[in-house]
C-alpha cells in the first residue's frame, strides 16, 4: 500500500490535484485541480447527474448563487448551530478543533457535539498542552462555520457563503414547483460549491474549507412516497445498523429484511445509493458501507440518517456522503422566517409542508476515491496502473505514432486522432520511446491505446491495446470508431 | 420590442432565471439558474469548451478554488487598484457608484476613472442631492471591490474570493507547464465562479455580485506566437477602431488591412472570437462587434483590448467579454511577489517571462444574449418562440402524445421518449391540448416536436415538427434517431 504522502504527490505530478495558490505557500484546505483532475471531475458530475436526474420525469438540475441572504441560516439554523468547539493556545498562535485535537491525544472515543465543559475538564484530565509551546490551552470556544460576506458598501447587509447547497433548492422550491407539474416528488438537484470554515482542514480533497457537492433534495408527501420498491426488496445492502456496531461487522441484508425499521421509499434509495456506487462508480462491494447514525451522532432533524461509506486505503472507511431524511425542518424553518407560505395542496386539497429527502455527496471525495481505489503498482510492467472505470477516466483512448521520426506515421497518426477527439476523449503522444508512453498512460488511466505503426501505411489497420490486459486488437482504421464505441458500453 | 421588465418577468416565468433567496426578497445581484436556465447554461459552457480548447492541443482546462491566498491579489494589484467610487449620502442609506449616478442624472460623459475631487465638484455643479431624501452627498470614498475571507480562527488570515477567473492560471502557470509538453502558447481555460462587490448591480444577469466565467490565458513567447493567420487573412471583422469612434459607426475590415495596428496573432484571434459569436452561437452580424478601448479606458497593463459586444434589446451594445493582450503583467508581478521563478527557456536557452493574451467571456452574459435575441413574439401563431441555436436549446426535442386518454399512444410516446433520451436532451409532456403544448414547447425554444398519434398504432411512424418553419415531417419509429441525428447537425 503507498503511504499517504506519496500518493498525494502522485496526485500532483500527474496533474490531478494540487495545493491552491501553491507558489504562496498554499492555503490550508484549498486545492486545484489540474488538467487531469478537471477531466475526471467533469466525468464524474456528468455521471451523478445521468444516473440521480433520470431517477424520476420529475427531477431537475438547477444553479443557484453560492451566497446567500443573512435569514436564510437563521431559518436552516446555521446561524445558531454550525459551530465548533476550538482550542486556542493561550500564548501562541497555535490552534484546532477540540474533539479532533482530544481524538488525536487521548484513547477517548465519541468526541462530536460535546459541551464545552465537558472538553475542558477533558483537557485538563488528560494534562493535556499546546504541542508547539508547551502554554496552557485558553477556554474551549464555539466558532461558527460559516463564511460572512459583506455586501455593499456603509449598510451592514451580510449574507452568508452556502455551507451546503441544500438550501439552494428549499428556498427555490415553491417557485420551482409551480413552474413544473405540480406533482410531487419533485427533485431539484445542484451540484455546486459550498464553503465551511473548517478549523482544521485535513487529508486533501476530503475535508477542504472550499469543496463541490452533488446533492439530490426529493420533496415528497410523508404520506404517499411511491417508489418501485419491489425491483430492489431481494437487493442485498451492505449496512452496519447501530445495533451491530459492536461487532464492527457490515452484514449483507436484503431491503425486505430492513421494512420493520425503514420505510420502503428509504431503502429504495439506500438500494438506489448502493448501485450507484457498486455498478456505476465501480466501486468493489466489501469497501462500500451504508453506516448507521444513532440519536446522538445524527443531527436533530434527522429522522433517518446513513453515512455513506468507501473503505480508502490508509484512511479506512470514510464518509462520501450521506441519505438524509430531514422531515419538514427545512421548508417549515423556511417558512416561518420569511413568512412566505411554503405548503402546497394534496389530492384532497388538503394543505402540507412537504418533506425532503436528501442524497447528499462530496464530489471531491468521489473523485479522491476513485483515484484511491484505481492506484496499483504492477511489478510485472515495473509501473503503475490506475485502473478507474472507463467512462470515467479522463481519457478514453490515445492515439500513439510508433515513431515519431517518420512523417507518413505521424502523419497518419494525426488524422487518426483528429477524427477520434470528435468522438472521444482522445490524447495524442509522440514523445518519447512507445514503451514509455505506455507506461505514461497507464499512469493516468487511459483504457485504450491506439498505435499507428510501419504496418498501417501498407494495410490500413491499427491495434488497440487494453490498458487492464495489454492485449493488442489489430483493427481496420475505417473501423475504429465503431470498435472504440462498443468497447465504451462493455 | 419587449420591454425590460417584461422581458425579465418572462424569463422567470419560464424557469430560466429568477431573483436568488426570492422568498427572503431576493439579494441585489444575485440570480439563480431555474432547471431551463441550467440546462442552456451547461450547454454553453460545454460549447465554449469545444471550441476554445479544441484551438491547440496544448490548451487543457483546470477548475481552481475560488477563495485565493491574500498575496495573489497584492501582486495582481487588486488590492491597491481594484476600487470604486461611492457616493454615500449623508443622512439616508442611498449610495451608489459616483460614476454611473453622474452618467444617469447629467449629460457629461466618460465618467469612468476619474479622481475623486473631479467627481465630488462634478456633483456640486450639477447641483445634484441624494434621490431619496433630498440631503447632500458626502464626499467620493473609493471602496475595495473584493470580498474578503477570514479563514481559521483567532489570527488574522484573510483571503479574497477571486474577482476574476484569470488569475488562477497564472498562479498554477508554471507547475500546469513542467505537467504538460514544456512548450508554448500554453492555453488554460477555466469556467468559473467570479465575484465583485458591485455598488450598483442591474440588468438582471450582465451586472452580479456572483458571475460565471470563462476565460482562457494563452502563455506565449512575444518573439514568435504562430498562428494560422493565413486562414482568417481575408476574413472581415466587424470592428470599431477608437479613431472612428466619433462616426459610431461599425466597418467591416479584412484581418489584413488591420497589419499596421495590430499583430497577426492578436488579429487571428479576433477573428477566431468573432466566428464563435457568429457562426457556433448565431449572433447575427449586425449585431456583433469588437470595440476598440483607448489609453484612458483600457486597463494600465492590457497593451491592446478591445471589448467584445452584442446589440441587446433596450440596451443597445453591450459588453460580453473582452480579447485582452496583458503583456507580462502578470507573471512578473506574481513572481516578485511569490519570490518564486516564473520564467522558462526559449529555444536559444534564454530566459524570459511568458506573456499572456486572455480571451474573457462572461457565462452569464452570454446566456442573456441568447435569449436576448432569440425571443420573438410570432403574431401569425399568436405566442412567443424562442428561435436558439438549435444545439445550445435546453431541450433538442420533445415527444408529445397526441391525446393523453388513450393508453396505447401515451404507452408508445413514452416507449419512444424513453428511447430518445438516451441520446438527446429530451422533454417529454401529455397535458392539455397538443396545440398549447406545440405553443408552450416554442417559447422554451425545443427545435423538434415528435408526436405520437392514432396512426402511429397502425403504421409506426411519427411527425417531427419544425420550430422554426412548424413544417411537419413523418418519419418511422427506427429511423427517428438517425434522423434526429442529421438535423441536429444541420
Amino acid at each position: 500500500m503507498i503511504a499517504l504522502e506519496q500518493f498525494h504527490t502522485f496526485l500532483k505530478k500527474k496533474g490531478f490535484i494540487y495545493p491552491s495558490s501553491e507558489i504562496y505557500g498554499g492555503v490550508s484546505g484549498l486545492y486545484d485541480y489540474g488538467h487531469l483532475g478537471t477531466l475526471l471531475k467533469r466525468n464524474l458530475e456528468n455521471t451523478w447527474r445521468n444516473f440521480f436526474l433520470n431517477l424520476d420525469q420529475n427531477y431537475y438540475e438547477i444553479d443557484a448563487c453560492q451566497i446567500m441572504h443573512h435569514d436564510v441560516f437563521k431559518a436552516s439554523g446555521h446561524i445558531e448551530h454550525f459551530l465548533d468547539p476550538v482550542l486556542n493556545c493561550s500564548k501562541c498562535a497555535f490552534f484546532d478543533r477540540a474533539d479532533h485535537f482530544l481524538a488525536e491525544n487521548t484513547e477517548e472515543q465519541h468526541l462530536e457535539g460535546l459541551n464545552l465543559k465537558k472538553y475542558d475538564s477533558l483537557i485538563k484530565s488528560h494534562k493535556l498542552k499546546c504541542p508547539k509551546c508547551k502554554s496552557p490551552f485558553q477556554q474551549t470556544k464555539l466558532i461558527n462555520m460559516m463564511f460572512p460576506i459583506n455586501l455593499g458598501t456603509g449598510q451592514s447587509n451580510t449574507a452568508y457563503l452556502r455551507p451546503e447547497t441544500a438550501q439552494s433548492p428549499y428556498v427555490d422550491f415553491k417557485l420551482q414547483y409551480e413552474l413544473q407539474r405540480k406533482k410531487l416528488p419533485l427533485g431539484l438537484a445542484i451540484i455546486g460549491k459550498a464553503f465551511r470554515n473548517e478549523i482544521s482542514p485535513r487529508n486533501l480533497t476530503l475535508r477542504q474549507r472550499e469543496f463541490t457537492q452533488a446533492e439530490l433534495q426529493i420533496f415528497f408527501n410523508p404520506e404517499n412516497f411511491p417508489t418501485n420498491f419491489k425491483k430492489v426488496e431481494n437487493y442485498k445492502l451492505n449496512i452496519l445498523l447501530v445495533k451491530d456496531r459492536k461487532t464492527k461487522k457490515t452484514k449483507s441484508l436484503a431491503c425486505k429484511s430492513l421494512k420493520k425499521q425503514l420505510p420502503e421509499w428509504y431503502l429504495y434509495h439506500l438500494a438506489t445509493v448502493q448501485k450507484f456506487f457498486l455498478e456505476t462508480l465501480k466501486i468493489p462491494k466489501e469497501k462500500f458501507r451504508l453506516f448507521e447514525l444513532n440519536k446522538e451522532e445524527r443531527a436533530f432533524y434527522n429522522k433517518f440518517h446513513f453515512d455513506i461509506e468507501v473503505e480508502l486505503n490508509n484512511l479506512g472507511f470514510t464518509e462520501i456522503g450521506g441519505l438524509h431524511y430531514r422531515t419538514d425542518h427545512d421548508l417549515s424553518g423556511h417558512q416561518e422566517v420569511s413568512k412566505q407560505s411554503l405548503e402546497i395542496m394534496d389530492e384532497h386539497n388538503k394543505k402540507f409542508i412537504p418533506h425532503v429527502l436528501e442524497i447528499s455527496l462530496g464530489v471531491d471525495r468521489m473523485l479522491y476515491s476513485l483515484l484511491d481505489l484505481a492506484y496499483q503498482e504492477n511489478k510485472k510492467r515495473g509501473n503503475v496502473i490506475l485502473s478507474l472505470p472507463k467512462k470515467l477516466s479522463p481519457f478514453f483512448c490515445a492515439v500513439f505514432p510508433l515513431v515519431k521520426n517518420k512523417p507518413a506515421i505521424t502523419k497518419k497518426a494525426q488524422k487518426v486522432y483528429q477524427d477520434l477527439k470528435t468522438c472521444y476523449s482522445c490524447f495524442y503522444d509522440q514523445t518519447s520511446s512507445v514503451g514509455r508512453r505506455y507506461a505514461r498512460a497507464d499512469e493516468v488511466g487511459i483504457p485504450y491505446i491506439i498505435t499507428v505503426d510501419f504496418d498501417t501505411l501498407k494495410d490500413n489497420k491499427v491495434t488497440i491495446r487494453d490498458l487492464k490486459t495489454t492485449k493488442q486488437t489489430r483493427v481496420k482504421i475505417s473501423e475504429l470508431k465503431d470498435k472504440l464505441f462498443k468497447l465504451y458500453f462493455s
